[in-house]
């Protein structure tokens, strides 16, 4: 595998950024000219990634502010590769002095040293959260490029703990509630308990798990790549590339596992059932697209934890600075954003499809 | 997205064949040279995937003999790219006629004519599962050299519907019952309730879903890249481009969503715990890799069931021939495969990492 | 860079197989579905590199019958990878022999060994021009996919040693002449006096070198893109990628190093004149493509010449065997090859371009 | 192909930028960690790309400020992406109004309308000279990676017009003068008659062709891909991605095609003669690497000439501002950019060959 900090292959996009150093920012490379953006557009999606006032989020404010420096004129693409960066503001290395020396738990310090002998320990360096900030700005091109051919994608908090909020398919489940809560559920009670539990959690210094739920809809019938670049293999790559993502499945996903064939196929073209998640051999079916991930607990907690120092001698840590209680409200707008590079990528791919 | 016949960067894949073609094959670049491998260390792997006599398997007999056509000099890779071929044999396009005008549920056929306007619609033709015997192939030569660096894996079938094995740590988990048993589950008496459960579905032709698991040990700390190749990414892309997987988590997984960081986090290199799954941030943290992956029961059951043909009337459909009642025994070289061809990118990509 | 055995983006090649080892050949990803092909069309491209019985040619005889494995049913593309083998016949290892501890001059020898450490010294192995069947091949798909869309590409022998052969433009020159003489030159004097030139050096045990000349016909204005996958960049990587060729020039080349910009600009639309070849910043212009290409003499001479062994030490050397004594005849089927695979590859890349 | 604005594999660049647009720059993937590496060593190699006061020249002056905003830590690479960026300024859109309506002769104007249907009209947009800054910037970092491994490039000016510089071999040659005149030749006299034609041709207001001659020293045996990543396919393929290049020669190059193979043949490991240019076969030979590439006459002239409008109407043009009179002085560093970016990526895969 190359280095790795590009995504894609007609829609492509590269991303660059250290937590702590002057700037985050991507190339978003082939999105075709002729696309109405601009800084508007991009800096709706960069504050819904913004950590809020309170709730599940952090209380570090970034002002994540956009700016575009190629690829637009007059307001439209014109096909050249659009560079956005974001400057990194209001950090403070200060908190994170001690990192040099200690290798927290749950996160990537020691696999960074010893793959590279050398990291920024500031704020996770390129490990932090904060590199989404790239992947929604380069999302916000590609669901630009989406809603014009009339594909749609929503993702929410489906889990917090042991808080569930209701299916899509159930008559409780509100689109419109989705952003109206600082937790991003669906649905005004459940994202009420799952706040106290924030709460709760918060006051224990510790922090929780949840699962984030996508769908899409408008998806034509035949995209995807049938063998290696199937639609659901690459979605799986970009949401399990998020640093806190533990597992994904698609339709009925895991509990396909324990069902009968004669149970789980859904008949094709009638539309009555959708079990395969809108995607078979890889391939959009022209169902609506469903897939969940699951996310661990953040990590970074203020309770005292064991830790590993460079000689490799145990040490306890207690993790300073404010950090999320749990990363699924804020991921949903990254996990949209992946999903939607994915497929600004396989819309692309389609028209090379046939003579 | 390209074409996508090909995986990986270093290392990379590239692979061809339609189900009832002349033959299925792949091309291996990047190996280094200097590593001994043969057609009898490729026949070994490409046996493991061959249908057996009876259990979960379909009875339809191939020869799968691999023939190495390049890259191979002496006994030894030369750094050329290595090409193997697989002739497709017994395969009985009669069976298939019908299929020429009906979309088959919980397939790829529907999908696939909305994509190229034509297709090889005798036994799936590139969606079949055939295909993996290129992977297999491919994985043969990335499994030898990963055992060159003293990395192996080991995959098997973890559940079948309701029917559980024990866990690799359980002291009922015996490695050397894998391969012996026609469920490659690694205990007998599991092994045995899931053979008949396979048996009274053949008798309901109806078919199952299952779990396969995988585990890696001898892996150094510090392979994957840290953003868009995280290891764990890479997996899930290769994995979940296998037709039939649905799922896939690794360590804790979805249970990590329910999980609190206190309790989820494993302190770093003192290794008692490995709730990541051998993998943080994206990076190997040098513990054992784990992953498990979901299967959807083979959507290929002789019951009559609801398709449709091409003009999208409804359509009765009894799938004829000899079809797997369950993925898993099969799948689980084949996980393997996938999982050995990310590993040796990793692997090569590592040494590029520093000075 | 990576291992280099793919070649191209949307439309790629994937190449494989030494000299004296089973099989040469490729693999095609990314051809439009629907487009008529068959083994007739592959064969009469392949035969055009085959050697012929005298003039400049080697009087080895390949059988080089191109099979196709895969990506076609019922004669045409069908939008999965095209795998296309041709089997090795008729080599005599034993005349190589000796060059198991002997570096050629002009041959890739002992840049091999410093890199592999290891090579196939049969007849070059990798590096023997045995291995341009398979970009042959290749090209016999992009050839006709460009043919499809009207798109015509033709390529002689220019010149050979101190003969030239009339330009396109001269009324001397004629395409139809090209493929009855055994030089490729289109006007039958120069090749007649080319051949006589063959002839002598032939006696003489020496070899020479030559140009090809390449012209393309039927290109739309737009194709290419603009900046590393300009047009002439892809395309002088593709020739470049011959073993024997060492330069290439686009329009006036070389000679518009001398020329001032009010003699060299052409005016644009207008088509008087198309001194740039039909590429402006690496973008087709809607003119012929119009390019040149120097091929090195032979290397494999008869006559004595001083060598290395594999421990430094100079040693004399007579290259046995039948060799041809230029190279350009045989290049200009590989020239259009190439040529075609990359305005193949740009002609789709060219969907992708605008909304 | 892809968009195409990246280029290299495992070291990668990826370019972006308008000439008129906010800023220039470029994303470094794949440079090893521990390199040392600020932004003093990155002006350094901008300012010699920089505009100078006369000469050859144009007089736009920009302030070509190199900021790095990514993958340096405390004066190291850290293995993470390396992003630069260069803001503009001192352009002034005013003079390029006429443009809108108009296709230059010489530019990509109609070609890019012809693909795009959109473009930044202002200094050809990302067709403009200006896009090499990021080359430069990419190329100050492999320059600093070759160096580490004793690799050393030098390019000058060889012909301008009809003025030739003494070759590498001449007693006249001097490296030390070539960054003493504003033409970038190896000698002071040769220097004054380029300066002095120069004069001339910005008097007629006309511009003039030239030759950039390249040669790498330090190289060891052994780099380059032996089939489509040949050291000197990719050069070239970097090289005449310079929009101005029309042609690239290695070795004796095209004189090649008039010689014998007794003559042309160097004697391996024996190092008296480099015909060959120190590749064979794609792969280094552990001679010195030389090649010439010729650059058209600058298209940008105030003369009078003949142009065509949107409607294809024919219009008469002279080209307004201050352009370069030959651009050979100013491509000098570009063209050692992108020699060393091709070099660093193929040292970096020489350690992916061997086990």
């Amino acid at each position: 595998m190359s280095s790795g900090n590009s995504f894609g292959s007609i829609f492509r996009i590269t991303s660059f950024g250290e937590s702590h150093g002057p700037a985050t920012g991507c190339v978003i490379d082939g999105c075709p000219a002729g696309l109405p953006f601009n800084e508007d557009i991009l800096q709706r999606e960069l504050d819904r990634r913004r950590p809020g006032n309170g709730g599940a989020a952090t209380t570090r404010r970034e002002a994540d502010k956009g700016e575009i420096l190629s690829g637009i004129f007059e307001g439209k693409t014109i096909g050249t590769p659009i560079a956005i960066i974001i400057r990194n503001t209001g950090q403070n290395s200060a908190d994170y002095g001690e990192l040099r020396e200690i290798y927290r738990p749950g996160h990537a310090d020691y696999g960074w040293d010893a793959k590279f002998g050398i990291r920024d320990y500031r704020g996770g360096g390129r490990s932090s959260g904060r590199e989404t900030a790239a992947r929604v700005a380069a999302g916000a091109v590609a669901k630009t490029l989406l809603a014009h051919y009339g594909v749609s994608i929503i993702a929410w908090t489906s889990e917090i703990g042991e808080i569930k909020a209701p299916d899509f398919e159930s008559p409780e489940f509100s689109a419109a509630e989705i952003e109206r809560n600082e937790i991003r559920m669906p649905n005004a009670t459940a994202a009420e308990k799952a706040l106290a539990l924030i709460s709760a959690l918060r006051k224990e210094e510790d922090s929780t798990g949840g699962i984030v739920a996508c769908r899409v809809s408008g998806l034509a019938a035949g995209l995807g790549e049938p063998v290696f670049n199937k639609l659901d293999a690459e979605i799986s790559r970009g949401v399990i590339s998020l640093g806190a993502a533990k597992g994904i499945e698609f339709g009925r996903g895991f509990d396909a596992a324990r069902l009968k064939g004669s149970t789980n196929n859904d008949a094709p073209l009638i539309g009555e059932t959708n079990n395969c998640g809108g995607v078979l051999g890889g391939i959009s079916t022209g169902g609506a697209l469903e897939f969940r991930a699951a996310f661990k607990p953040v990590p970074s907690i203020g309770r005292e934890q064991r830790a590993a120092d460079k000689n490799g001698a145990e040490r306890q840590i207690k993790i300073k600075g404010r950090h999320d209680v749990c990363v699924c409200p804020r991921a949903v707008p990254v996990v949209e954003a992946m999903c939607a590079i994915v497929l600004a990528d396989a819309l692309l791919s389609q028209r090379c499809a046939r003579l």
